[in-house]
């Protein structure tokens, strides 16, 4: 192993000498992320990431699932249960049993992402295996203790130059204010997820709970005006300490623009705790409207991430909590889910909504031709199960030609593996300069437009999209 | 810019060398327009097309759609408002605005279109930019001047064969008899379209004035039996002047073969017009039957355009009217929606059933598996937001090995933007002949074989499949 | 014509190099087919297939479905009527006709099987048409009566290790002992196809029959208990004929944990011929977690071939019976429908479950999901419609990202072709090659890991899945 400079480039000679060219041409661009799940504590205190097992096998769920997949019992690989207790902490041995199985992630995205901070980060340029498990571990744990390897040092290093954290609508943030307080020059904003005080089925024995809190958090009154009022003076706090987007991450793309005193009658329902299954999902659909308008008067980017089912294993769930990677894509409809909020607010250029599928169908049926023409939209990229090489040149390929690059907002890294921000970055610019290559060599876009449009999936378009 | 002769072939030598001479075969081959929305009118009256953006921008939704998307007014850009008034009349200026944006086209169907049609029929080969905006626009408008700009010598001189245009059932065809009676050669065929008087939810409110208007034309009495009789006077009609086909816009496939007292009834509602929205459904598709019926007697081929939702955007229908680019694609089932009319008539090779999707999960799914059984049914190629290179070559690549090229009918360029006509049937030539060239090279195909298929897929499927 | 020894493999240059290198290590592996159709019968009694037509026409849908589509009837091609009567007997006329229509089949999978066929089994490298059929017939009729094309012969030549049958719940199985007990080396395994005893819809008259005709084979009471019990019984029998797996051929993929009395009375009601279309549904829903409990106290390997509308055609059913090219894929959904035997036995590593599908947007949004963290699941390969170069290369390239190539199960031949299978496994074979071979070209796999793949791809996984 040694990461070839040519990797996931064409494979067409000449495409493949463009797609260098393209890709000489971006692939330093300062790293912009606006939408991910570090943590703001971890650039707050600054403090050292702790052993190889915790960094790249407990927490993440493309490493864990497909070993599950294959037997391997989640207990085995010290994954902390649903009361966070870890069952096996012998690291080393999980990271043998994890060297082990490596050749699982044949083809796979977490094998780009690994390698590439092997190799960039570790300077190893090893496949992982039985043998040489152990040496690696010890190259890991040895680099996290230094300096270099510290949050803020990597976040310099990485060349980033603004990254949005996911924050819940009751967080107050604190580790956003101690960043700022620290004169650090690192941009780490917050983002506006207001999932758990708007789902009324997402722990739903505590939500009217949470609502009184986020009412409470806001000195409004516990009613429809007042808990709308309350979303409003969250956002603004998060927009004081950097937010520059709402997400939403809902069952399905639903939407719902309800006459005031239905949406009121409704509130006092799913407030009440006595209602329906549907009412939670009308409720989900209301506040989708509700974020939109707020959005146009404040100026928040909004984001939409729906389709998963979230902890498909109930066994699973009960033993080890969501979140592990049982959350399965289903199929998804926008056209008719997102009609009432369009009819709302769709031809209001001012307003930014920002698009994501776990149903590929959707690209070139519904959101493209749907980006295509409503002012509001732009088109995510490829999100999660197809965040991978082949994924992201689908995307392009089902997209571009109805909705052009220009409704797409570039690259999210939408991750909470740190060290792999620069590999999965790296990865959508050789894939971009790629599928950018390959319409050159067809003559359907010309050298110089593939330069500017490879930088604008990079850099501006994110920059532009999330108003960062 | 300056067109390059491979565009859109293959990129990899050996198959673009294959492609380049399969594509040497047909690019001169007539032209057959079997489905589209030029206006008979123009090849009556032989008029000169007025200015550029009339003629580019005001009526052409590929374009404004996309312009719309980023922001920039329908009004800004001189398109119509509902009730046929342009509000911005400057045409140079929205011809800069256009200009000014055409980057925004990048990879996109509409920029293949418009600069072939910019080079091979004006001689411009630069790419159009806020520099040479002005430049451009003086050479289309002087040339829209000559003669050789009229609608029957640009009709010679895109070597058309024969073109279908695209007709309401209540329409008397007077142009297309004035064109007959000019002596001109041209063929001009008209299509039967019924949808007005088939979809009660089309404009309802005069759905029963035109089933009146309809029998009446045809003199029959205004009731189930009379109105069916209508429907067969009125092709006979187009068939006297050329028609080879009827055309179905429907928003779902769905088709029904009820008894004729059930059929009769469900008539009396909807020309009563106290149908409900289910009613309109049942009688649509009901419709499709009878018009399958009715086409094993007249000859003419069938084609179904369905699952598109009309007019997706109320704001923008209020404002601007239909046809706006706010039409998007619904996922459609043709399994279970198809089956009452196949019952009926499906394994009669008598008739052909031509259908269109824009729905692509149905080409593998359903469409190919359909037409790879029923002797009645071909597929019409790829449509609308997939009328695109990579559109098409999905197309092949997920119905060819079920169904075969022999179940599909060549090319439609289903356009009211006459002048885009050869570019668009030379995209279909070049992808299809990139497709064989493709299959050559990995030896599923010979040479001499992939010539013949090149030229069934650009000339003889076409005429065969419909008629003409 | 002449097989080239590229076909199938990737246009680019390096990639064909890397493919053919691959391709050697894996072409001469031996051939284990774990589903498919052929009849035990004939490797029993070793008697000598019978004429061209008999073997290449008349049985095989994908071929006959095909030539039905452009016009020509199934009498004409002497497919047997639903009573079994041949209508034209005369082969040589038949085979003529198929001659004559060879060309439809230009890039589909039957051309690759046929063509592979003819000059490795036939020696003949023409391609067929009018000039030569009669020659080409001849020697095909002269071969069949050589020792050489016997059955176990071929299963000789063909390097087969084991094949496995599909054989109902009511077999008794006796061509399976009969090879047994004939003392030749040849695995003819069978496979416990209960369909005919779970669906109430499949011959719904005499569904209770066949129930009572189950219980009576095992000895059972005619009751839930007694009917699980007498599947429990059935299967052992299969499984001391060599079974390893069980395969389930439902409408859709749905199933059902009911409670027990709940169940015994959803019994109770199909059983009594009073069930309704919802309660057959239900009650093979019911089935499928009834067996896959089974498996996890026998071992059985469980198929689900989900989702195909069988005879879509009444008037085609009502002449030539089931089977006769007219099923149709429909969309199916997995997410919810799998997620109540996922419930009871999904994490169980001891189960091996194998999904199909006719729908291939599942791959990615619901399939290799699933299949990337339930350690029951794996992957069956592209089927039936899309048993096809460019099907098999969308299920790579659509699942590996997700699922890896470890939940995967190689290659089914699924057929009763039994002449195709060497062909069916060489284009599998040949395009998991061209596969790998453009991962290791853009650098995504090393060479040596590609070698390992593609011998798991073609040998050891199915053999490890299938417990064979």
């Amino acid at each position: 192993m040694a990461l070839h400079p040519d990797r996931l480039l064409p494979i067409e000679p000449e495409a493949r000498a463009i797609a260098r060219e393209l890709y000489a041409g971006v692939k330093d661009l300062p790293i912009v992320s606006p939408h991910g799940h570090t943590e703001p504590r971890w650039y707050a205190e600054n403090e050292a990431f702790p052993d190889p097992v915790s960094l790249f096998v407990r927490p993440d769920h493309y490493i864990f699932r497909m070993l599950y997949s294959q037997g391997i019992s989640l207990e085995a690989l010290g994954v902390p249960d649903r009361q966070g207790v870890v069952h096996n902490t012998d690291n080393r041995a999980i990271w043998r049993l994890f060297a082990e199985h490596w050749y699982l992630f044949r083809a796979t995205p977490s094998r780009f992402w690994f390698e590439h901070s092997l190799e960039t980060l570790f300077g190893v340029s090893e496949r992982l295996g039985p043998d040489n498990a152990d040496a690696i571990y010890d190259t890991i744990a040895a680099a996290l203790e230094t300096p270099a390897f510290r949050p803020r040092a990597l976040y310099e290093r990485f060349n980033i130059e603004a990254i949005s954290t996911t924050d819940g609508a009751l967080d107050p943030l604190p580790w956003h204010d101690q960043i700022k307080a620290s004169g650090w020059k690192g941009r780490v904003l917050p983002a506006y997820r207001p999932d758990a005080v708007i789902d009324p089925e997402r722990d739903a024995a505590s939500f009217p709970e949470r609502l009184a809190q986020l009412c409470d958090l806001a000195g409004t009154p516990v009613s429809w005006a007042g808990y709308l009022e309350a979303h409003r003076i969250r956002r603004a706090y998060f927009i004081a300490r950097g937010a520059t987007s709402t997400d939403h991450g809902h069952p399905t793309a639903r939407t719902a623009d309800l006459p005031r005193d239905e949406a009121a009658a409704l509130f006092d329902r799913v407030l009440g705790g006595n209602g329906t299954s549907a009412d939670a999902e009308l409720f989900r659909a209301q506040m989708l409207t509700e974020m939109a308008r707020m959005s146009l008067d404040d100026g928040l980017v909004m984001q939409i991430h729906p389709g998963s089912f979230r902890s498909h294993s109930p066994g699973l769930f009960a033993a080890y909590g969501p979140d592990k990677g049982a959350d399965i894509p289903t199929a998804t409809d926008y056209v008719r889910a997102l009609k009432p909020l369009l009819d709302a607010v769709g031809t209001d250029p001012r307003l930014t909504l920002i698009l994501f599928t776990l149903d590929e169908t959707a690209y070139s049926r519904e959101l493209a031709p749907l980006a295509g023409v409503y002012p509001a939209l732009r088109l995510g990229p490829a999100w999660w199960f197809f965040d991978s090489p082949e994924g992201m040149r689908r995307f392009r390929e089902t997209t571009t030609e109805t909705a052009g690059f220009y409704n797409t907002v570039g690259f999210n890294d939408d991750t909470r593996a740190f060290l792999s921000i620069p590999a999965r970055h790296d990865m959508s610019r050789r894939v971009d300069c790629g599928y950018l290559a390959r319409l050159v060599a067809d003559h359907r876009l010309e050298l110089e437009e593939a330069h500017e449009v490879a930088r604008d999936l990079a850099y501006n378009l994110v920059k532009q999209a999330y108003r960062i």
